[in-house]
């Protein structure tokens, strides 16, 4: 029989985690480039309390979030953390920030610069868990197998996105994990014009993750990673996930979504 | 040093999962009052493969799909999941499924029935771990704890939102789940115009959300639940999240108390 | 000075339109290979107003959508607008509906039968002008111009949308519009494997809507048309539109020539 | 009967407009407090070509943007359009941009500033019809009617939004056009707290839209201005929409939207 007595009164019942959520915030980000980059993101924050808590001031989480706000990085994150667990004097805190990220880019056929979107995540942890992950989406266009001359675009279009989430040992630029990956999903894919015919290859979610896990397994600083490869081209979405190491899984409370 | 053998070989990297998301399909499930209903889904189907397996045909999850389209219900997806788990040799098999379920429902004033809606989400999993859960999103129109004569709306509106997810021992109804919660978040926010004076009641989202887990912790169907309340009502969202028992998320006997 | 008086008085500045937006509802379409089908809309309903009117009953739409809410087809779209412009004593009633329309297809290379959607809208007008438009949005899918023995995939993808606007004389069946803009979009790119080369086509947004109103313009029950053409392979949209007859929009009956 | 003829010769059939739609990019707009204030856009540009015309290059848009991206305001705007009509040779040249704009806040009953957003539009033509309009959509979230110490929360939340679209004479801050619609939403709806009893109003988007255009048409700069108040407190939304001078209706092709 289930204890009534144990859940059906209230001093008993204890909050797993409370917060805000979806707040739209202009932000400033490190770019290696230009120093930063202003862009505008959408904040979570929220925190574990120790049982038999009395309330949470909701509005504390919006006042650290203006006293930060003019810099949000990987390091002032950890400031944010450690400010939101002590003034809410939370078991643990946690924050999640989600905002597009601007790289200037050169069109591969023509000699003209254009401006390429990413949607970053940054998610930290303190407290229970000390915890980082960083995540960027990056567009997958491959390069058309055949002549341009036939009338067919150079591309083949927004074909699909990779999403790669990472921890990592040291500081790594988000422009150089979107390098990594569109060497990969652009120049690997990439069909000699001189070859005699178009090169023998199926644009699999399975092969692009394996080949960007090959790729990304060899940067020295990536403690684990998962990748996700999402073919778009049919109206909904083809996918192929991959994690290593892949004994961290059990580990990770984020690994669902 | 990195073992970039094991990493670098093709061979020894492991596929986790692969699938077919947010595919549109119109579906039909339980209804209660009226046998079934019919309404439009969004749906996931995605399986773990065992090491080493070459390839999956993705086609087949939309084939499994077409297969079943008639019927989309607790009993369906357990068929779904095995049909999924043996046609593509797959270690585990998941499918998620989220609608809109409508209900006529009579307006607590006015002696009309309208129309509302929940937005429902079924999750199940065969294989390494079997689980099925149950969440349905209930909006939280408190009544305007005054008299309506002085002009204000007779409630305070689209305040917020109740999620509950669960697992159960024995089959729930949709409408019953909806019942219990509109119990707490309608009803129970009720101010008797009797009364001299307005309800000493705060809004708070803390303790809506531990009123819900008084009233649902009461009922022996369900096996495990978590209930999260949001304040939507300031442009972002605050929310307050519960979940029971603790030790089903914990691992850890002596947290509770 | 501006004439304050006309404007600072309430009693002289009048309601240009009221009514409800973004009611998710279930609705009944007809289908021509099964009668009917059922479906889940997004529902506008709003009316012009004679000056100097004292308040709508906002509860009243609701009200009449709940009366007819077995069948929302053209024909009872008539009656709606004529109930919503007597009840709410209105100048012109206007309803705009939009949803997903199912169809079963078969694959061109596999023996298969799936499911596509399509984006439908329908708006309806009674009052100081009489108007019904029909518009549904096309997926363009182009076949690639190559042998699918080179690896590459059978089709270009999701490449594009083609968004046909219309008001016509005689009923037309959405199945019958969805097919001939298929006819265009798909088999008009088609490549004949027997030809020595790929086909000396630019996937142009202005070139598939040239050849969309040239097939639509034939059929005799379309009054007046407009073809959005768009491409949405590049992570933004490049477009074209076409509209005839051109006099209906321009009003100059020399612009054609 | 139709004249096939002049409709199924690709040669008549002449495009209306192409462009670009949906382009995510990073602009900078005028703030009265700080001067500059960089946010993020989704950017529309198109043209009407004269007939016969051969063929646009999309591209030039994106490259109209890259040339211009370090500043978007009211003055560019027309920088942009004139370049644009030039580059692409063509009739008229349409531009549309949406952006959230940012606001420090004081709250009225704690001593805290905050940061609060608004979605703004502009879109300017020049060519057949020289235009331009400015749109602000502000959030209503009016005070409780009630004493707070009954436990009701200060204010009813995010009840609505009021969206005002503008032409003008001179030109005219964001922030004072905020400061008005709020003046009505906010501090005009304000409930005396040493009144014997809660105000006789009713929370009616006409009587509100009304009380805007009381409010705008005394604003000697507004030119022509359409006001749309929507309450969302219901899971949908209810509306009202007042425009004046009323004549200038038949000429505003946007009106629609």
């Amino acid at each position: 029989m289930k204890d009534i007595q144990s859940l059906r009164d209230h001093r008993r019942i204890n909050i797993k985690k409370v917060g805000v959520k979806d707040i739209s915030y202009p932000i400033t980000v490190l770019d290696r480039a230009n120093k930063v980059q202003k862009t505008v993101a959408r904040v979570n924050m929220y925190v574990n309390l120790p049982h038999q808590f009395k309330g949470t001031h909701m509005s504390r989480f919006i006042e650290i979030l203006n006293h930060f706000h003019g810099a949000i990085n990987l390091r002032s994150l950890q400031l944010i953390l450690h400010e939101t667990k002590a003034k809410l004097q939370a078991e643990a805190a946690h924050m999640e920030i989600e905002f597009p990220f601007f790289l200037k880019k050169k069109s591969p056929t023509a000699n003209k610069t254009g401006l390429a979107e990413y949607l970053c995540k940054m998610h930290g942890s303190l407290g229970v868990v000390d915890d980082l992950t960083l995540e960027v989406a990056v567009p997958i266009s491959p390069p058309a197998p055949v002549q341009t001359s036939s009338g067919l675009p150079e591309s083949l279009g927004h074909w699909g996105v990779a999403t790669i989430c990472l921890r990592f040992r040291h500081f790594i630029w988000m422009e150089e994990l979107i390098e990594m990956v569109e060497d990969v999903t652009c120049h690997g894919l990439q069909w000699s014009a001189s070859s005699p015919k178009p090169p023998d290859y199926t644009l699999s979610v399975e092969k692009i993750a394996k080949d960007l896990a090959v790729k990304l397994s060899g940067h020295p600083d990536i403690n684990w990673c998962s990748i996700t490869v999402e073919n778009l081209s049919q109206g909904f979405s083809t996918f192929a996930t991959i994690e290593w190491p892949e004994e961290a899984v059990n580990f990770n409370p984020n690994s669902v979504h």
